[in-house]
């Protein structure tokens, strides 16, 4: 790893391994002017090697384009004078991530239990003066070694005659425990010892992208991870328009076959990578939300929607996975985590599980943003959750140039306080198509903390800078010319776009205080904030504090916990135990209707301002305003 | 009811509902010559009407075809002189048939207390207050009303929805006690009150013959019964043909489909009968032999056969009757009775528990007759069993004018201790095409009695007889002349015939010796017989304790019981207990391998004598034989 010290700030890094001097500088909040993202084009980005060896394209002057250079060695960079006027070009702080979190996965070694096992068995073959029919034999077998006599399904009888006498009765029995029943099923049983194998798939369904992870249920090990879009997208961008589109004739149909065949796709992916067979697969555990598991098991998701708002179920039977079309062994089970209401889902049960703050004592406020925001409060003593419908803001959706955390979307972005210039980075170091959710909240946090926008979230009209006019939607910041931008236009964030993100910042910030004050807390209480799914990890603490769509509470009591939905999808499929638990979580949680409670209106409108009608909730955002 | 009073015999009987006098003569032992068996065509069956009018063919000398002739009133008959000589043309006694067995069902009222039940709720309908989802609200009123919370399968999921709503969550439930669980399950939700609906098919899938009834679950009575051959005899007769069939490629796959669809229409039929759907259905019990279940359920039959016979399974888990293609409610379960070995099977199990005689205390000896004969012996202390080959002789098979009991068939004979001339009846009134198992014992029994053959099998070759005659397989007698015969051959039983008879009476009553021996008892400690199957019930007492095939008891202590293996599975339908007692019987029973016993051939041997080698056997016998 190499070190890079910005002159004249005297600021180091740590650069990643193949990262650019562009991308460490935002890292560590040194502004170098870039325009086009990083995509090489703009030639802005211009800095100076002072020490060491680096590859990258090299500027008629001598400079190099920060966008392209990649230490070798230890390096001395200076930053020149175009992309800095004094020392306040400096971002204030550099960029913070909340901690990570070390999830009840690592922080306790699991010992799999898993619900699915397999047992490998020598029975005496039959002979005259034993002959037991062949279950018989089986389950005396199994009551010898488990203590139990397993319950067999009927049609597993048409081949154990035959899986018997291949390898002369020795088999291997897959037994499941059904979270229901007094005995396990025995629902395979393959010739000779298979007992080395047993495999898992871990699925968390979202409603943008499907993740899927291939664990072994012997030891525990994840052997592949892999991800994709959820190809339901095409019929809906959210859970609305999905439901929406399950009441057209064979609509819920085709959004489940969708789904299950894409995750099918997924699994066979990780068996490839991981060098296993599909039939190796006995568990596949799903965590999602309600709308996804509604659609992944093809119930009718409508009565979701319409009030009072009724799951066809919260706790999910689990289903024979092939049934479901997933390529798994025959006897497979899948296995969904439990919901709790209709917009607490199974997602965010498995990420409590995952996380495993229920069965802890500092008082934790568990976030999930998205269009549809999840809050959860609690700890070992209560759990309370509420669903906060925010918008698709954070996702780019109701955003002139929002889009999607693809390829191209700017996803960092600083402002130079006096050229009011900025500095952006796309993903994939592209040219830039759009603004992604982290790109949003950035532009806010910057526009806001430069004065460009005031507290009201209206851009300042007595400022005369190129990129600040008025368009044809009103008043705009021009984040990306035309001739630097993929798509030939400019890249422009509207004051509609501010308004839209602030309604989204505000609902979510309602929803903490309003769930907190229904268990009779305050937003001070809250000894940790756990920032949960994918938009949590690509989060900047500070930006979300200063645009008010955290709590400005101190930094070290936030932590990013990833997608704990798959982690939780993970250690349900490994143990039985957290499968009790998601089970726990789900009952304990107390349900809080956000619309039905009457403060929830006024904290909203309390919230649409930046950070926050009363300021004192944001005190660091405070001073940094005071600045 | 017509009485008539047979001339010179001063004999009367009671004719039954358009019985001919030809049929009441038999009846009631009174011999007319007749040899067409009742098809009104040799014209030897001549009576005279001395008082009371009757509806008949008239013959030219005034007197009347007695196989064609119907009392109106009360009748008196004399029969001609050519028919008798003196009274000893009177059978010897009034044929007998064992006294009817008042099964437990109708001995003690059975209350229906079915596996499968229909309970109708009227849940609260969801408000904002009370927005549990639509599974939680089903099992919470589940829990108020029952007691317990039922498992539910996934797929019910898929309609749930909807059917809740149908009737503004009025919902009738169908709940299944799985044998083998601590919980009941959710096999079918209903929208509206259909508690008062609710059937099952009780079936018997013989070998030959498929016999169904249609039970009503609440109130356990019988609404419908139909039977049909078992289509799969166009693949073999027996069950070892049908084991070799199968083993052809998609025999097994055939076999299975033939008799489910022959299943299916029969329930079809049943319900056609009673004016239900089949969408009423909600329970299938079936008993079958080891064979006939496996068969029916696509279970690979071939262990069977070899040795050590080995069933693939002797308690089958039920079944989603959809799964078997039968034409029921969504939810309906199948269930089979179960089995104890490879050639004692669900029949012989639903058989005990029908006539109950496991839970009293007289030494039982219950037989079923057939081409597998099957014993069992025991009281409420124990039960043994075995299986006895005796090959198909008793349903007409290695006889050469056997055939099985359909129209044509000779079904009684009685030979004319002077003339030698046969009196015969044939199923239907129809010229004769062969003779069924009850003609071919009828048939032995007369030959023995009047002298024809001798006590080792073999016809008398002293005398001169027209039917007497060296035919080209060896000596025979001619039943049925060909001028009167449906096939215009001589109708004859052959001394191969009788040997093979011999064989299959003597393979049977060696079988109670060995048994009875085996758990250190004798015949004569029997204090009750009861003969199960269809067999039993057509077999002439009298005539199968004269050839040997029944032990020769005071007559009061036999009994028949009809089809008890359709009764045990209505049994098992109506009343979870009798399910219970069914897998009692079947672990209770010990399984005898006869052909491991020591002593089997040797009584096999001396049973090779009519009646047997120890005449003391068999005093009633040696007393006909003496006068």
């Amino acid at each position: 790893m190499a070190r890079i010290r910005f002159l004249p700030f005297e600021v180091e890094v740590e650069a990643e391994e193949g990262e650019n001097v562009l991308h460490a500088a935002m890292r560590v909040g040194v502004h170098i002017n870039a325009s086009c993202g990083g995509a090489g084009v703009c030639n802005k980005c211009r800095v100076f090697l002072e020490e060491g060896r680096a590859r990258g394209e090299e500027l008629p002057d001598g400079g190099y384009k920060a966008c392209t250079l990649v230490p070798d060695t230890d390096l001395v960079v200076r930053v020149p004078v175009e992309s800095h006027l004094d020392r306040r070009a400096l971002l204030r702080a550099p960029k913070r991530r909340a901690t990570a979190w070390l999830a009840a996965a690592e922080l306790r070694a699991v010992s799999p239990e898993p619900a699915f096992r397999r047992v490998f068995l020598e029975l005496p073959p039959p002979d005259l003066s034993d002959n037991l029919p062949d279950l018989r034999r089986l389950k005396r077998a199994l009551r010898e070694r488990t203590g139990t006599e397993p319950e067999a399904e009927w049609n597993l009888l048409r081949s154990l005659p035959h899986v018997l006498r291949e390898e002369n009765f020795r088999v291997t029995v897959g037994l499941y425990d059904h979270p229901e029943r007094n005995l396990p099923v025995i629902r395979q049983v393959w010739p000779g010892d298979r007992s080395g194998r047993g495999l898992a798939a871990a699925v968390d369904i979202g409603t943008t992208t499907l993740c899927a992870e291939l664990v072994d249920l012997r030891e525990g090990r994840v052997l592949a991870e892999t991800s994709d879009y959820n190809p339901q997208i095409s019929y809906g961008e959210d859970v609305i328009s999905r439901i929406e589109f399950a009441r057209r004739e064979k609509g819920l149909a085709l959004l489940s076959e969708k789904v299950r065949d894409r995750v099918g796709g997924l699994i066979r992916e990780l068996c490839e990578k991981a060098g296993v067979a599909p039939e190796d697969l006995d568990l596949v555990s799903l965590a999602g939300n309600t709308v996804m598991t509604h659609l992944f098991l093809g119930l009718e998701p409508r009565f979701l929607r319409e009030s009072p708002y009724v799951p066809v179920a919260a706790f999910y039977p689990p289903v024979p996975a092939r049934e479901l079309g997933l390529p798994v062994a025959e006897g497979a089970m899948a296995e969904f985590a439990p919901s709790v209401a209709s917009y607490v889902g199974g997602d965010i049960v498995a990420g409590v599980v995952a996380t495993g703050f229920f069965e802890e004592e500092p008082l934790t406020l568990f976030i999930d943003i998205g269009t549809n925001g999840e809050i959860v409060v609690g700890n070992r003593d209560f759990l309370a959750c509420a669903a906060c419908s925010a918008g698709p803001a954070f996702e780019g959706g109701g955003i002139r140039h929002g889009m999607r955390a693809t390829s191209g979307a700017i996803e960092a972005v600083h402002i130079n306080p006096h050229t009011l210039e900025p500095m952006i980075l796309t993903i994939g170091g592209k040219r830039a198509k759009g603004i992604c959710g982290s790109g949003i909240i950035a532009l806010l946090a910057n526009l806001f903390l430069t004065g460009l926008v005031d507290r009201s979230g209206k851009y300042r009209r007595d400022l005369d800078h190129p990129r600040l006019r008025e368009g044809r939607d009103g008043w705009e910041y021009v984040v990306v010319w035309a001739e630097e931008s993929a798509t030939g236009e400019d890249i422009v964030f509207t004051e509609a776009d501010i308004d839209n993100l602030i309604r989204a910042k505000g609902a979510m910030f309602a929803g903490y205080q309003t769930l907190l004050e229904s268990v009779g807390l305050s937003v001070e209480a809250v000894e940790r904030v756990i920032l949960a799914g994918n938009f949590g990890s690509y989060l900047d603490l500070e930006q979300a504090i200063t645009i008010g769509l955290l709590p400005d509470l101190p930094r070290d009591r936030f932590f990013f916990a990833g997608n704990s939905s798959l982690l939780g999808a993970r250690l349900m499929a490994l143990s039985r135990k957290y499968r009790e638990k998601a089970v726990e979580v789900a009952r304990m949680m107390t349900h809080f209707e956000l619309s039905a409670h009457p403060g929830y209106m006024d904290y909203y409108m309390s919230a649409l301002f930046l950070p926050h009608t009363n300021i004192e909730f944001f005190p660091s955002v405070k001073e940094k305003l005071e600045e």
